[in-house]
C-alpha cells in the first residue's frame, strides 16, 4: 500500500497517519490499522472506471471522487453497517494536474466525511484512464448485517432516497441540457441516506441492499435470494421530480426510469407487516409467494438492469 | 459489491457465502462479514496492472492472480498481522475465455490460502486491460502493530526471505531466456513468508515492512520514517542464486538486484541489538545515527528503486 492519492493530493482533503476516529495506524504504512469495537468488519470493494460509470467531459474530478465513495459507503450502509473508512486506489494518467487528484480527493473525502467515514489508506498508479476501486469498511454496532435473504410473503416493501434520478440526469446530459438542476446533480453526486441503513436494521428490516443497478434488477436479487416473489405499486412511485426531465426527453421515460435507472443507491428494504416507519421509507409494493419480480402484480416487459451508459 | 471473479470463475476456487473461517457474510451480498477477534482490523489496497506490473505474454493468469494476492498480503502480514481475507476487484477483457478468469481465481486463492486467507469478496468490470485491485484484510492477535518508525540507532537489520530474485527473473523473461526456473518462478509467483510478520512483532521488531519497490528504496522509508541512517553490509547478501543469471546476464548485476530489485516481497526488519533471531532472519545491516540508507557506509551511487519494467 502507498500513499492513498498522489502527492500533496491527500494533504488537505485525507488525514495524515493516526488521524480520524478509530484509525490507530493511517495513511503512509504498509496498512492501515483500524478499529473494530463490533468484533467484526463489513468490507466492500467497487469499481469506477472513466468509459464505464463516468466522463471526464461530463464529471468533474470533485464528482468522479464523490461518486466512486458512494459505491462502496451505500453497499456498506446496505448491510446494515456504519461506514468507517474507505481505502482508495486510484490509476490516472501521469499527465493530469495535481489539481485534479486533489479535487478528487476532495470529492472523494467529503463524500466520506458525510457517511462518518475517513480516508484511511491506498494505492496509486499511473495508467492511461481514470480508474478507481474503492473498499469501503463499516461498523455493525452489535447489530446482525442485513443481507438479501430474509424477504418473508407478507413483508411490505419500501425504499428510502430517490428512484430514477441519477438516470434522469445522465439522460439529459447525453441530450446536452443541463437542467433540472437537480437531476443532473443526481447523477454527478448522488446523495444516499446512509443512515437509512442502520435503520432499516433498527426497524428490523429481512432484508436490504442499495439501487445501484435499478429498482427491479435489484430486487430480484432479493427475491433470488429470498426465494419470494416482489411486487412493485407502480402508483406508489413518486414521479414528480422526473417529470420536467420528460418534458424534455420523452412523457415515457419517468417509469422507465423510476423502475431500471441506477446509481441512485437509494436504499431498498423489506420489512414485516404493520412495522411503523419513518417518513423517509416511502413503501412501494410487497413482498408474496412465488419467484422473481412483479410490477403491479405482473411481470414487468420493459427493459431490465442498468447498463450505465454503453 | 458483486461477486468476486466473473461468472463461473469463483465456484472452484472461492467459497461461497459464509464459507471460509471467520466469514459470517462471503460473497453474494452488498458486502463481506468478517470476524475481527482482535478488536481492530488491518487493510490495504493494492493495484496489479496490465502493462506496468505484469505482461499478459509472459505471466498465465494464475500467476497474474497469485501476484495480485501476494502484494496484499505481504502488506498485512508487513504490520505483523495474521492475513485473514482478500476482496478483489478484477477488471478484464470481455473476450478472455472464462478458464483464463477462473485460472486467475485459482491462483488468487491458492495463494491466499498458504497466507491463511480467504476470497471473501469483490468486484468485476469489463475493460480492455487486466487490473487488479486486492484489498488485504488482517488479525493483529493482540499485539501492536509493527510500523516504519521505530528503528532505533544500534538495531540491527534483518531479511527474511529472497532479495533480487523477482528482478532476475525479469531480466531473464526480458532477455527470452526460461531459465534458471528458481528465479522465472521467483518473478512470477513471489513466495513471502508471510509468517515472518507476525514472528517479527513477537521477536520485539521495531520497524517491518516488506521489500516491494527494493531494498534501498525501502530502507529509505524506515530511515526517513524512524529519523535514522541504516547501513547495508553488501557482504551479507547472499548472491549464490542469482549468479547463474549473472553469467547470462552480466556480471554485475547481482549486487543491483540485490540493492535495488523489488516485488520479492520478502520481509525487512529492524531489531533490538541482541535480539536472537531464527535462522531464517539473515542481518544485513544495523541501524545508525543519522539520516538516509547507506550501503557498506557509503551512500549508495547506484540506481534507486524498483521501476517495474517500464
Amino acid at each position: 500500500m502507498r500513499p492513498a492519492l498522489p502527492p500533496g493530493a491527500g494533504r488537505d482533503a485525507t488525514p495524515g497517519p493516526g488521524a480520524g476516529p478509530g484509525i490507530e495506524v493511517g495513511i503512509g504504512d504498509d496498512a492501515a490499522v483500524l478499529a473494530t469495537p463490533d468484533g467484526r468488519v463489513v468490507a466492500t470493494t467497487d469499481f469506477l472506471i472513466e468509459g464505464r460509470h463516468f466522463r471526464r467531459d461530463w464529471a468533474g474530478p470533485a464528482d468522479i471522487g464523490h461518486r466512486a465513495a458512494v459505491r462502496s459507503l451505500a453497499d456498506v450502509a446496505a448491510m446494515g453497517a456504519v461506514p468507517t473508512a474507505l481505502l482508495v486506489a486510484l490509476a490516472a494518467p501521469s499527465w493530469l494536474p495535481s489539481s485534479w487528484a486533489l479535487d478528487l480527493a476532495a470529492g472523494l473525502a467529503a463524500e466520506a466525511a458525510r457517511a462518518g467515514a475517513t480516508v484511511a489508506g491506498g494505492d496509486t498508479a499511473s495508467f492511461d484512464a481514470v480508474l478507481l476501486a474503492v473498499t469501503g469498511l463499516g461498523d455493525l454496532q452489535g447489530r446482525r448485517p442485513v443481507t438479501r435473504d430474509g424477504a418473508r410473503p407478507g413483508d411490505v416493501l419500501a425504499v428510502a432516497g430517490p428512484l430514477g434520478h441519477s438516470a434522469a440526469g445522465l439522460a439529459l446530459l447525453a441530450a446536452g441540457r443541463r437542467e433540472p438542476a437537480l437531476l443532473i446533480a443526481a447523477h454527478l453526486r448522488p446523495a444516499p441516506p446512509y443512515d437509512a441503513g442502520p435503520e432499516a436494521a433498527r426497524l428490523g428490516a429481512t432484508a436490504l441492499m442499495d439501487v445501484s443497478d435499478g429498482l427491479l434488477a435489484d430486487l430480484g436479487h432479493i427475491a433470488d435470494a429470498s426465494r419470494v416473489a416482489i411486487d412493485v405499486r407502480t402508483e406508489a412511485l413518486d414521479p414528480a421530480p422526473l417529470l420536467r426531465a420528460a418534458d424534455a426527453l420523452g412523457a415515457g421515460r419517468p417509469l422507465e426510469w423510476l423502475l431500471t435507472g441506477g446509481e441512485d443507491h437509494s436504499l431498498v428494504a423489506t420489512f414485516p407487516a404493520g412495522t411503523t416507519l419513518p417518513p423517509r421509507w416511502r413503501v412501494i409494493g410487497e413482498v408474496r409467494p412465488g419467484r422473481g419480480v412483479l410490477v403491479d402484480g405482473r411481470p414487468h416487459a420493459g427493459p431490465g438492469g442498468w447498463q450505465h451508459f454503453r
